[in-house]
């Protein structure tokens, strides 16, 4: 026999149909919901519809806005320098740090032919555009450290070419606080290869 | 500058507020929300608003249900052995085991003063109301092993002084399939005192 009510089993698969979340938490969720008072929880519902119906991409870099324009590229046209990421949420860090003072551009992911990502997917012609039109100075590729990120920054460079951009690229190495007993060797070679004189 | 519009920070916010989800997870499992259909989203909050709404506490054994009475006490009525849980959900491993054919009875928790749960707070006189009307010949307690649940099981003893009714609990001792060396000093106490002749 179904011990849960119909109800409460369809709430059990949503929560149990996100990233990392198994059945038994997703038991555990759906439980405290029902715990809640039905004021909360219509906020909560209302929550999940308004960041579908509201969220969308900011034409001009494709991170995550409810605006026309989504806030930084709203405050700071006409900066000179630009970050270029692969999602929305990896511009969390370096305004958290607030390191960059520029513009953004999500890319929105990176070369990737084994799960049927080619360039024609990612937003490569607008960000061209942004860089020509826009007297873009200085490009910061901040790709993450795969294979695919460094394919994406080569075919970067390349449509790039003759394009009078400064290109950088965040610098690898070892992260603070990190015990170098623990360091894997990827990041060892190249923290040794980027040694800089003291 | 704050980098993420707002409907999402409030979507974060309702994810948070989830136990044992931190401000990492829910800001994963938001923008996981983002990247799903407008469709799927909204089954997502009907399900949310569903089970708040049509969820409610079995007048008869005080389990959530969605009809009139819970589907146990539906189908089993009249039987003499009842079950008692302190919350719905600790009914659930009793039904996947099998080994309860009767009814059960959710008591809302265990008396523990330091949390302010008095007797008044459980569902005690309904207990013993059923269990007199009913000729219940078998009350077994399953209130987990807190002292907080021996003084609730003590208390459940005493209301039912004169009332003939078989009192169990259940067994206390090794869990399966655990390594003798790690089992904890008051089980292990338990298992000891309890044990049985070969």
């Amino acid at each position: 026999m179904n011990v849960e009510p119909q109800s409460l089993v369809a709430l059990i698969g949503e929560f149990s149909s996100l990233p990392g979340i198994g059945q038994k938490t997703a038991r555990r969720l759906a439980y405290h919901i029902l715990a809640k008072r039905k004021d909360e929880v219509e906020r909560f519902a209302d929550n999940l519809m308004n960041a579908v119906t509201k969220v969308h991409q900011c034409p001009n870099c494709f991170s995550f806005t409810d605006e026309d324009l989504c806030g930084i590229c709203a405050e700071r046209a006409g900066a000179k320098s630009i970050c270029v990421v692969e999602k929305s949420s990896d511009i969390i860090p370096f305004e958290r740090s607030g390191v960059h003072k520029g513009l953004y551009f999500v890319l929105g992911g990176v070369i990737s032919p084994l799960d049927g990502v080619g360039p024609e997917q990612l937003h490569l012609p607008k960000l061209v555009e942004r860089i020509k039109q826009e007297g873009i100075q200085e490009l910061v590729l901040a790709l993450g450290s795969s294979p695919e990120a460094d394919s994406t920054a080569l075919m970067i460079d390349r449509l790039l070419t003759g394009v009078d951009v400064k290109r950088t690229r965040l610098a690898r190495g070892i992260p603070m606080g990190s015990d170098l007993e623990f360091v894997d060797e990827i990041t060892m070679l190249r923290a040794f290869e980027g040694r800089v004189s003291l």
